[in-house]
């Protein structure tokens, strides 16, 4: 697997693009009035996310399937990358976030313009804490993410090839697993903050948020925008430098 | 793997048949006010789509669990299948979703008797945009078809045999797989037209409801039928096309 | 993997009573007031069935994972099973059966004891159509059937070892796919009589019904008993002689 | 996988916390009024605590995955585990669910802070019957841990390896099916009394809850906290000598 720095770029890409084309796709299927997932509730939100990571990152799997910069900041963390391969990895991740919420509001695009509370629409791109607290929100992002990547840097479904990139044994298996931890780590973790745990996840769509033309749209709460990028970072190097320690 | 003509149909019967009575059965047990899963939701109806692709990819895994004419088209334009098997893969599973949504009714002939809103059955049969309006719907269709095709294509969960036809490992995990990815899709992407992502679920089962003595019913719709047949073949093209491009 | 007519039975005995206490267990949960999962939905049912047949199908492995009599008689009706070995499958499945519902009124018996609808405990316990005919129940419960059991017959997950026992390739995949195949059925099919789709399931906990102090107990409806038993069987009867008949 | 003493601590402690952070934290999640999974249902949270030991897990692979007193208790009954270890695997699991439980609450600070019923968040950290009656509340949390640990003794995808720790196969799938039974468990028997089926699960939380300085909190029921101790023991030790008498 000697991947040019291109097809790392391309792989994360579409990836991270399947990633937040149906992650973003669920949230605006129970927050949209004319979807016939409205009001769906957090299960079905959690199992959206959830199995939009496992595509995505079947996807992607040629790549190593990161389409996360946390995950790819944790494996620098605990020394299994090498840094000149960073930037594939990074922007292929938030493009393809971007181009995934894109996609997101055309499929979206006749139940975006029918609905009628339009200021609630950014909730579909990016997350928001119920209870605003930017030290209290970056601890839960942190945490949240401290597990996404210590699970991907100790678990035994997870090898490392060759190269140093992690893989996921190649298998629908390995993607599941991830995909459990995924819907597991929103159910019990993501009620403070809408669990962003991926910077791309956040900031590709609010920008696409900021720059589409959405009917009624609100603002983008760029106030908040830098909690889950730094919060998923932290928790990924913590978890990297963790895992450096652990016997065996 | 050398099968005939005749097997192929058969068995793209066999499976194309019991995805259809278990996927129009689960939305059956939701619209029917006398059945016990009334009013189950969303979560559960795609909950039951996916088991229902589980248990017909399962059964027609000796012709490679197509049961899906966009399946057969992405693989055709990827240069995975020969033209002369295509008539085989078509009849079986056209015959076999009009098969299936008869069995579907024949479960709930008590409940479709009983119904008090008998109009209303046309969407246990076949999908309906939330919002009509042909372009976008064809969209919609094209955009969920396609993530389902190009993971069909490119995971690595599934390979090609000797054949050209794909399996998916011959074991339950490949079949879990896809599972997961059509729950994924219905999840995020079936909120505008419920996700037809495949002509012969929506053609057959509407033919069936055409011609079935059911109590009441409603119009078939034919003005829509097209949409659900047209956007799954463009998006299965689309993936099948960009797969012949991507890189290893 | 040579058992003995009393190891058979009972290990399917074992396996049943899993089965059914945890079966009967999820019921009692959604329809007993004081339960913590009172009302929680039909999903929840169906999921709750799902993993029983997990647990129980497990803990069966050495007899072969029947814990149903239809798996027992398609097994015979394909032809891959020795009669002699029949009723020590039957005897531990009925009597796996009542041990079962037995567990599972011990459990919730405070529930049982607070519960302001004890007529409605039946439901806990066995089966009864929403619309009773017993014609179309029968119907219900044969298509439900057959679609079991033609699909272990036939999957390539499901192989047959030396003895002519079916076994799900010893490994938790092959539990977890008939689970994804009673929680497809339960979705899909189970609306109209509650999807008894095995002998044992239903009338094992009809008798322990009708013989338990169950505070302020209805009647165990002994008109309905031979559907459940009578539909399965034919089901399975049908798959069986399917399967002969199949290529491959 | 010739541990040392304190490596099972140390893997222990951290697979435990992992497990009571996402446990405690999904009953947070749908109590606390200000989180987003607020009301989710029974099914939300069974789930989140089977993905909860699903991650715990398979963090604690190195130390077999026990996570839970009763598992190593069942273990020494069934003659598969030295006495000389069992400090190692009590001491890192009642630290590590103290500790998850802390992190749970740190998670949800501002979920707690601004809760409208304070007196109700005992239920986030630890279990109470929705009867009371010590005898039977502690059968139900007997039989419960029976047939988890019943499973785990029997199951053919647990393997023993040279040392007597249990595995789960080094894959995810063995740890799957872990959740799987934990799932099963809280969706039939976990409606009288919660299922604790874990007695570091309970108690540690319950000494976390008794500590922090959660805004307005109600007494921690010392009364009750043996049951969900001395149930799971007795379940545990019950399917230990079972299974040195079954055969095979």
């Amino acid at each position: 697997m000697d991947l040019t720095f291109g097809e790392i770029l391309l792989w994360e890409l579409l990836g991270t693009a399947a990633l937040i084309l149906l992650g973003c796709g669920v949230v605006a299927n129970t927050v949209l009035r004319r979807s016939l997932g409205f009001n769906g509730g957090w299960l079905l939100i959690n199992f959206g996310w959830g199995f939009a990571v496992f595509v995505g990152a079947s996807i992607a799997a040629p790549s190593g399937a990161h389409i996360n910069p946390a995950v790819t900041v944790g494996l620098l963390a605990a020394g299994d990358l090498e840094w000149s391969l960073v930037p594939a990895y990074f922007i292929g991740q938030f493009a393809g976030a971007f181009i995934g919420a894109v996609l997101a509001w055309v499929t979206y695009k006749l139940q975006f313009d029918t609905h009628d509370e339009p200021q609630n629409t950014r909730g579909i791109f990016c997350t928001a804490p119920t209870v605003p607290n930017k030290l209290w929100n970056t601890l839960t992002e942190v945490i949240g993410t401290f597990i996404l990547v210590l699970w991907i840097l100790t678990s035994p479904t997870v090898t490392a090839d060759q190269e140093g990139l992690p893989n996921f044994g190649n298998s629908a298996l390995g993607y599941a697993a991830v995909m459990f931890v995924v819907v597991g780590i929103g159910n019990s973790l993501g009620g403070p903050t809408g669990y962003a745990i991926n910077p791309a996840r956040d900031l590709g769509p609010r920008i696409a948020y900021a720059v589409l033309p959405i009917k009624g749209k609100g603002s983008a709460e760029w106030g908040y925008s830098w909690v889950p990028v730094v919060g998923p970072l932290i928790g990924a190097i913590l978890a990297g430098l963790l895992s450096q320690v652990l016997p065996g």
